[in-house]
């Protein structure tokens, strides 16, 4: 059996990873989403155990000391990180693991985790970003101009994915995550084994 | 505009590589078919421009001489090659070309154009090919065996290719093939320019 393949999405606010991913997972039975852990508090509502595990401080600091996250960042004097147990008893099983995580912490797996790949949607342009949050219409001008220059900050490091996306179209773009799915796991370093396989009692 | 994708395929007789690229090239309107040019005469009911392009030895040679053909071989006294100048003219004009050629040939093609994808079609296993091969009842016993022979030497060169799929179940081969033409348009080094692009008026 194959070992599942890690793949790591990255997207500035905005850009629609929520609503394509929410797609790939419904069409994507065999996909485990890895939720996030986090410190800071639930906002209203929020979930435990499906938008982040949200536990105690010194519990996430036991964590890292005992090497239990795959990454970790903190913010604002909150912990996020990703469980590491769960992704990798699931990848052992064969089964395809997706992490959502921002830029800092997905160059973080990729060093651990040479093999992840990482897919990072763009808006279609950041001023196009701009309208999509100003349409929110929940946000403070101040506080969306923040967000802006960190779209701006994460965009940049897109240099440093394998699969770089738009979504200018949301169905293409379900449709081009798919097949960075699919191809993903027919590049050679997958599929050399299958050689031998087919030339069996040749 | 970005330069077209040159996509070469190769799979050994019997592995329904003709099947499949026929519903890739109906659903993919803008994807040239580069066809090859022989010296040898053509059977019945191939097509002169279809098939091959059926051109005289002394032409084939001045091509050569030219520097006319991406990659040529010669195979029982008859040469076989690809022109070149249709393949550079579409990619040129941000049109992707798909050629179908035997495994040496591949690699004179990665080696002249390394950004060419390779894309290598395995059957579920040898001894399924022969039952193919068998079922078509048009060949003798040692034919069948001696491409079997083949076939089996051509998978073997199958590691040198950017993707390895099987052609188990046709459906599945064809979304598979679907999926690495559009994913291999998203791979960091097709796709770092949108970066910039995106950034603009940021």
């Amino acid at each position: 059996m194959n070992r599942g393949k890690l793949y790591v999405v990255s997207a500035p606010s905005g850009c629609g990873k929520g609503t394509i991913l929410a797609e790939i997972l419904k069409n994507n039975q065999n996909l485990f989403y890895s939720v996030s852990a986090t410190t800071r508090s639930p906002r209203e509502g929020e979930i435990d155990g499906v938008d982040y595990y949200f536990i105690a401080k010194e519990e996430f600091e036991r964590e890292i000391e005992n090497s239990g996250m795959l990454e970790y960042a903190e913010f604002c004097g909150n912990f996020y990180g990703t469980p590491k147990k769960k992704v990798i008893d699931k990848l052992e099983q064969g089964i395809d693991v997706i992490l959502e995580i921002e830029t800092i912490g997905a160059m973080k797996i990729k060093k651990a985790m040479n093999d992840a790949i990482l897919i990072f949607i763009l808006p279609p342009s950041v001023s196009e970003l701009r309208r999509r949050l100003n349409k929110r219409g929940t946000e403070e001008h101040e506080i969306i101009e923040k967000r802006l220059k960190e779209a701006a900050d994460e965009i940049k490091r897109a240099c440093d994915y394998d699969y770089i996306m738009m979504n200018d179209e949301l169905g293409k773009a379900i449709e081009d995550f798919e097949a960075i799915l699919t191809a993903s796991k027919l590049t050679n370093e997958n599929n050399k084994n299958m050689i031998e396989e087919v030339l069996k009692n040749a």
